[in-house]
Formats: structure tokens, C-alpha cells, sequence
């Protein structure tokens, strides 16, 4: 007979010298990451943002979607878009970034969608704010996570499952957690989650579940696949850590031009401006940190105001180059409460996900002689 | 001293286990290919087509861009968008697909962009026609070529280049290339070639030149790396041929549920329909045939209408599933001019490119029991 465990393995880590897999590619060659010089844009162009899909992007009629509300709620309520759209609206810029951002460069490389550096993206996401729906519905006292299930269906190590994450009360109840139908001022792309997205400012893109179909309040601790998922692990028998905020992380737009296969930078000798952005999902980004030569020396970006409370900030630092040679170019963040990049390229700490590393981004530059 | 040939090497074929490489991944996890199960759509939504950039995606100012037409013209042209705008218009839905879609899977696998099946999509493309622009400027009688040159800058193989692609002169004065501005409705986005881009209908993608900025008419053959570079070879001494039209292939959009990791797919027992689009640039697409045991038998699905002349069409065939077990699925396309894919699924005709090797859509089928 054949069972779902024929088809569907555990998570694992790769071998010391194991390529990527045509599972990891396979992966790798329908989400995408965002093209890093698409950086320049205060908000991503529509459809740069960075895509993780973990089943497949389901087909959503908007004009017979509605939204379910119910579970531990004094009324529950079932919504179409147009009344949705009716409730008052705000727009909101936001970076995403997702949870195993950097994975593949890690050592194991835990085995999954293998992204380098790229897995991130700001948009302005127009929608309506979750706490009064929920308020309205009557939220029962003793309610504890409020559970957000998508249309999106598969299995995931072993588990066939509808995808499905939760928060807690209290942080659906307060007022950035949004209801989303748009991006950038398009009506959302199917692949972004048309026609609903849930949208988590700060946290982790797997708390912003697309294609939202159903709200439930719930008066246990909800413990589904998603939340077992997303958890800091060295090894699979730890509980670990769940993931919520994004740490802070600086990337680089790519200075000069590339090589097509190495995608290594060629600079000419003369004046150059480094430029990227930075971002944390715990407070405001304070300080970016520059070096030019693999870390043995740092210096302070300028930092430009935030395109939004909850969206990255750009950085800049002139950079006169002088002499032929290979550079290795790097950027770190720290944000208002302290928490920061390693000072060190080769230190990314390690996880069994992938998971918030922190690993710095690291551009090699030539310049010609 | 430190040259550009340190920083790219000659192209490569893997070695027999090698797996994808950080170079390969680098390139998959910032361009990416249409997620199959949007095929269900005519048109592929925005930010879902298929997309690969060689070097970087160059920001080009629209409000100060202009087009520079010249070289063996009586009279060149300087065109502003607005000025290209207010020429006819035209919108036209064209299957692009890229030459390379498959290579990762071909034995040994070429090292570039490691396409597995999904380098593809369809939009409808606005734009004016350059077959009036070209008689206009008054074309030299002895022109040969036309050559189109796009603001991406960057290295491949040790060549320094912008890009540039050629068409011969007859058929860039031919009624269907155009110059787009616009995708499905929509300003082209930064990443297909804003503001301006070519649209080659029938021909592989990298004829379609993104952010382009000169057409010039020249009385020889245009023999630049992109020329030289798309050829089908054997070996890399080999002139080759040169790669223009897309050769026949159909895609099954995937039935079911997928695993998230094995991207196996899982179907219930019961009545399904299997879907998938068909396309050729040689010419419609006459016949599709489905199988789904591994090609030992094949069944002819019901053809729908093209989208356009030159864009895809959709295939259906009704599968009732009665047993469990594992099936192989795949489907196979032919075209009105006899060009056809192989009955093999093992069958995939091999160059060092990777390039239009037909190579038959595997996808398998998991009927839990």
C-alpha cells in the first residue's frame, strides 16, 4: 500500500560536501528571493518581493471568498470582500523577511528552500486593522490564540494539513495586524495571497498567512504544524524557541556590475557610494556598520529615515576606491534594544531550520588593475 | 594585477554527482521560474512569469529615457516613451519561454541557470510595432541585421557587454515584434524590461531584449556574445546553430496536493481532470498527448482555444483514479509544421546549452490506499 510517509520525509541536514538536491531546487526555482539591486526602491516593485509558497498558490474566486470569523466569539461572522474593502482602510509599508533567510549558506545546510541572502521585501499593504473585527465579534474572556487558516493545502514532513499559524490574543487585539487585499496599489498578485492576506508588521513572513479564509479565536495554546515548525532547534527532539520578531540584518545593493555565472562585482577605480538597506522587527535600526576589507575594519553608514515604523531604512557610505584588488564588502545592523549582527563574517549562528542566523551578507568586489 | 578573467570562467558541464552549486543557487534564488499550478490562468499574473536577468536589473529613468534608433537609417530617431506612446498600439498575448528550461535536469547538466521545467509564461504585451518604426527611418537596402541593445551591463565568460541580440532585417520589419511598455494592463515592472522592452512573438526569451535603449541597423551579421552564446553545440569548439523559435512543449499544471519538500503530488481516489498548457513557436500546436504510466500508453487531450497566435493553449483530459498506487504522468506536444516532443520521458536530446532539449514534464502521482 502507499501512505503519505512514501512521500514525505523528515527534515534532515545536508551531507559536508552534498550539492543542493533537485528537491532544494526544485523549491528554489518556483519561489524566489528579490533581486538585491531592486534595493534602490524605497518599496519592492510588485512581484520582486521575496515568495515562499509551501504548497501550492491556490485559485480564490474573490467574488464568492468569504471570510470566516468564529471560535470563541460572542457573533460570528462571515464576511465578503466588498464589506471587508467597506471597513476603514489603512496603508501600511512593511518588510518581510522569511524565517530561513541565509539558510543555505550554513554549515549543515538544514535542507529546505534554499535561500542565500535574498528572502525579504518591503510593500505597502493596504487593509483594514484586525483588532475592531475582532472586538466587534465579541472575543470570549478567556480566549488565548487567535488561529488564521489559508486555502493553501499540502503535507509537510508527514502532516497533511491546511496552512495554519496563530497569535496570541492580545497581539491581534492591538493595531497593526492587518487585514490585507492590496500591495503597492494593486490588488494583491494570487502568489502574495489574493484575495486576503493576514499581514504581522514585525514578525516573520510565516505569520503573515495568505490566502486567508478563516479567523478563530481558540481558548487553548494552538500547537499545529506552523508553530511546531518555526522553532529555534539544535536538535529535532528540542522544543525550542518559537519564532516571532525579525532580528536585524543589513543587506548590500551590489555595487559595480557582475560576472553572469560567479555573480562576483567588478568596481571601477574612482568614487563609489555603498548603499542597502537595513531592518529589525524589535525596534527601530540605530547603527549600520561598513567594512570594505572582510571585517578587519568597520565604518558607520549613514542611516536615512525609515520608509515606515515597520519597514527597513536605507544606508549609505561613499566609498573611494583606490587601488586594483579584491575587496570583501559587508554591512551590520544593531536596533534600539541592543540586538545586532556578529562583528565576524565567518560567525553565523546555527540552527537546525536555518532559522533568524544573522549571518552577514558578503559581496566579493573586484576592481581591475 | 587582478583582471576580469579571474572573476569569470569558461562554461562547464558538471561532473556526474556533482550537485547544484552556491554559483547555480545564486542564480535560481534571484531569477525564478512561473509556479505551474498558475497555469490554470490564460494570462500569467503579474510578477509570475518566468524570469532571468544575465547580469543586473539597471534602473532607467522613464521620464528621462529615450529609444535611439540609427546606424544604417536614413534618418535616426530619438523617441521619448510618451512619443512611442502616442504611436499605434497594439496588445498582444505571447508565450515567452526561456532557450535553457529543462537544462537542470539534462545528464550532465549544463552549469548556468538550473531551469527544471518552469522557465515560461504568457502576457499580453502592449506596445507600438517596430516593422513602421524601421520603414520610417528609412532602412538602408543593404542592411542586414538589426541590433537591439539594453541597459544591462555586466560580464559573462570573460566578455564585458551590455546586452545586445540581433534579428535579421526581414523579420524585425515584419508585423509582429514589438516595442512594450506594458504587461496585462500594467507598467512593465523594473524586472521585465521597464520602461521599455522588446517582445519577439515565437522565439525564445533572450530574443526579447528588456530595458532597451538602441535599435541600430547594420550590413553585417551581428555576431555579439548573446549571438554566440544561444547556439545548440556539442562541444564548445563548435559553430552551431543558432537558436531562434521555440520549439514545441506542453506542461501539466499539477493535480492534487503537493508534499512540501518532495513537491510529490498526492490525488484522492476518484474523478479528475488533468490540465496543462501546450505551446510551440513554430507553429499552433495541433496535438497533446497525456500519459500516466510513464509512457507506456498515451491518451490525446481535448485542445482549447489558443490565447493568442502566439501564446499557449490549454489541454484537458478527464482521469478517473480507481486504484492507489504511484503514477507517472507526463504529456507531449506537437505543432502544425510535425515538430513534436519525445515518447521517452528518458529521451532528452542533450547540448552543452541545455537548450530547447524538449525533454518531456515528469511529474509524479501519489493515490494514497
Amino acid at each position: 500500500m502507499t501512505s503519505l510517509s512514501d512521500v514525505s520525509v523528515p527534515s534532515r541536514v545536508a551531507g559536508n560536501d552534498e550539492g543542493v538536491g533537485l528537491d532544494e531546487l526544485a523549491l528554489a526555482t518556483r519561489n524566489h528571493g528579490m533581486p538585491l539591486e531592486l534595493m534602490r526602491h524605497d518599496l519592492t516593485p510588485l512581484g520582486a518581493h521575496y515568495l515562499l509558497t509551501h504548497f501550492d498558490i491556490p485559485y480564490v474566486d474573490p467574488r464568492t471568498f468569504r471570510l470566516e470569523l468564529g471560535g470563541a466569539v460572542d457573533h460570528p461572522v462571515s464576511l465578503t470582500l466588498d464589506e471587508l474593502r467597506s471597513r476603514p482602510t489603512v496603508t501600511v509599508p512593511v518588510t518581510l523577511e522569511c524565517a530561513g533567510n541565509g539558510r543555505a549558506r550554513l554549515h549543515p545546510r538544514p535542507v529546505s528552500q534554499p535561500w542565500l541572502h535574498e528572502a525579504v521585501g518591503t510593500m505597502a499593504w493596504t487593509g483594514t486593522p484586525l483588532g475592531p473585527l475582532l472586538r466587534e465579534a465579541g472575543v470570549a474572556p478567556d480566549g488565548i490564540d487567535v488561529v488564521f487558516t489559508g486555502a493553501d493545502h499540502g503535507i509537510e514532513r508527514g502532516e497533511e494539513q491546511d496552512y495554519a499559524r496563530s497569535l496570541p490574543l492580545p497581539m491581534a487585539l492591538g493595531g497593526d495586524v492587518l487585514l490585507a487585499w492590496a500591495g503597492n496599489g494593486a490588488d494583491l498578485p494570487p502568489q502574495h495571497g489574493a484575495p486576503l492576506r493576514l499581514v504581522v508588521p514585525g514578525w516573520y513572513g510565516m505569520a503573515s498567512v495568505k490566502w486567508l479564509r478563516r479567523i478563530e479565536v481558540v481558548r487553548t495554546t494552538f500547537d499545529g504544524y506552523q508553530m511546531r515548525a518555526y522553532r529555534l532547534r539544535q536538535s529535532p527532539e528540542e522544543a525550542g524557541e518559537a519564532l516571532t520578531r525579525i532580528a536585524p540584518r543589513a543587506l548590500i545593493a551590489p555595487p559595480g556590475f557582475p560576472d553572469f555565472m560567479s555573480r562576483t562585482r567588478v568596481l571601477r577605480i574612482g568614487p563609489h557610494e555603498l548603499e542597502g538597506r537595513a531592518w529589525s522587527g524589535h525596534g527601530p535600526v540605530t547603527a549600520v556598520d561598513v567594512t570594505v576589507d572582510g571585517g578587519a575594519t568597520w565604518a558607520p553608514a549613514r542611516l536615512h529615515p525609515p520608509v515606515g515604523p515597520w519597514a527597513w531604512r536605507r544606508w549609505t557610505l561613499p566609498w573611494d576606491v583606490r587601488e586594483p584588488g579584491r575587496y570583501v564588502v559587508s554591512a551590520r545592523a544593531e536596533d534600539a534594544t541592543g540586538r545586532a549582527q556578529p562583528h565576524q563574517l565567518t560567525e553565523a549562528p546555527w540552527n537546525r531550520g536555518g532559522f533568524a542566523n544573522g549571518a552577514l551578507h558578503r559581496l566579493d568586489v573586484v576592481v581591475p588593475g
